[in-house]
């Protein structure tokens, strides 16, 4: 999808939030900020947003001489999941439906994004489980969801953050007899998981880990390996995690099942629902 | 005072705010924000935020070849204010320090700002009388204003924005005896009160009007005419109302009473007040 005006400032401080984050001081945030607001201005609007933020984020670690800035939060985002694990899959287990409680944990597990921190509640530990319980989602679109995992033999899943990836594998471990790729950032942006992160978690003990080559939030398919892009389009299913994915992947030629929460009102607009939503969403492709 | 970079991505969201509130599509939205980007990166931290203010407002009425863009809004924001002011002026009629009760409605109709509309409650009206009498204010401070008022001959006020205009005017008619001057902006800039806008409230009625010769909002005196500097450099009281009159002026030469709202945290460090906090600040001053 395209970026748009209201984007804008949304960059900006989105660049300011992650300095703060990373830890920073007054002279780097400000030659980082020059930078970001020269490149936004030149950035055109029918780009996704997620090219923006890789060129965002790409600043910072050079002017901040730091490969991966979030390194700390990122370990403490999976510690934080891998603690929750467990009790997580225990109720998928005990649930009459272990599928759609699994979907529940790994959109629930959306939430752990610390690029759009200052929009959001962070991390509410406390009503976690309990929102993955109860919060409302469209049961008829979990279903075509479990459908469409039974009829593919291989299926590629996009990792988003990290943290979020712990309770992927629990929606992976749902897919059993399947043939399963996950996908990670070919390098560090924000706190996505990288091949490093993607093992922390577990994931290498449920999925072959691919690295997409690109370090763009999302999936900017244009900046992704060759490799990953066969593999894209070769596999039966797709599934994409967060929003960042919808974001670079809402119009691609082959079909997406798309898991996110709906984070910022501009998505919100393009997928017909409000912030907070937990959306699974179909993407039918329009090139096969 | 100095800019931060913490006002960086607030300057980029006031301007699309700005030009959501005025009336605007996605590619004028676009071209003054290219513009604004590209001036917010030039501008130096060493000048005070109603510096950046008055370019990005210069920029917007230059694109939208709007000279006033706000007219409306200022218009509707005298109206409110005129519709309130018969009952704020029995209040402080009735009141037992009368000064005490017009200086907490001088400082509540600085709520009348839309310059930061999208991140303050606005014109809650319901409550604003009621808040008016109740909300915490240093009666000291408020002491310390009287005596100045009282021990003056000549007062010069500093307006800020359409309708606090009306309530500085019940302030100001309990300055009886006193020469008063209240200045306004020479040209329209977001919702500060213009010569036009000032006699619409009736401020004519109980102070000379004076324009300060310039577009940006607070009082930017190497950008004021020499009539009007001579003017501030020479009254007996200055009071300066709004928070860009603070971030413009809390460093000259001459002693000022400032009464604002703490509209942002920036602000809040400076003062050393939580946002939100109705203030009365007593600047010494260092020249004389």
């Amino acid at each position: 999808m395209q970026s748009y005006t209201e984007c804008i400032p949304c960059f900006v401080r989105q660049a300011f939030d992650a300095l703060c984050m990373v830890g920073s001081d007054e002279r780097q945030r400000h030659r980082v900020l020059q930078r970001v607001l020269v490149e936004a201005a030149r950035f055109p609007l029918d780009r996704p947003p997620p090219a923006m933020a890789q060129e965002i984020h790409r600043i910072i670690r050079e002017e901040l001489q730091n490969a991966d800035p979030y390194a700390k939060i990122k370990d403490a985002s999976t510690r934080i999941a891998l603690d929750l694990a467990e009790e997580a899959r225990g109720l998928i287990k005990a649930s009459i439906e272990p599928f759609r409680m699994a979907v529940r944990f790994a959109i629930a597990g959306n939430i752990m994004d610390f690029a759009l921190a200052s929009a959001w509640d962070r991390l509410d530990l406390n009503n976690f489980i309990e929102k993955t319980r109860l919060y409302p989602l469209d049961d008829a679109a979990v279903g075509r969801l479990h459908r469409a995992v039974d009829a593919a033999q291989s299926i590629l899943v996009l990792g988003d953050n990290c943290g979020e990836t712990v309770f992927d594998r629990l929606l992976i471990e749902q897919m059993a007899g399947k043939r399963i790729h996950y996908a990670v950032k070919g390098a560090p942006v924000i706190n996505d998981a990288t091949l490093a992160d993607a093992i922390a978690a577990g994931l290498d003990q449920v999925a072959e880990l691919v690295e997409n080559g690109s370090d763009a939030p999302g999936t900017l398919l244009e900046d992704c390996s060759e490799a990953f892009c066969e593999l894209f389009d070769s596999v039966d299913l797709v599934i994409a995690k967060g929003q960042a994915n919808y974001e670079s992947l809402n119009s691609v030629a082959r079909p997406v099942f798309f898991l996110t929460q709906v984070k910022c009102p501009v998505i919100g607009r393009d997928l017909d629902e409000p912030v907070g939503r937990w959306v699974i969403r179909e993407h039918k492709g329009a090139g096969r």
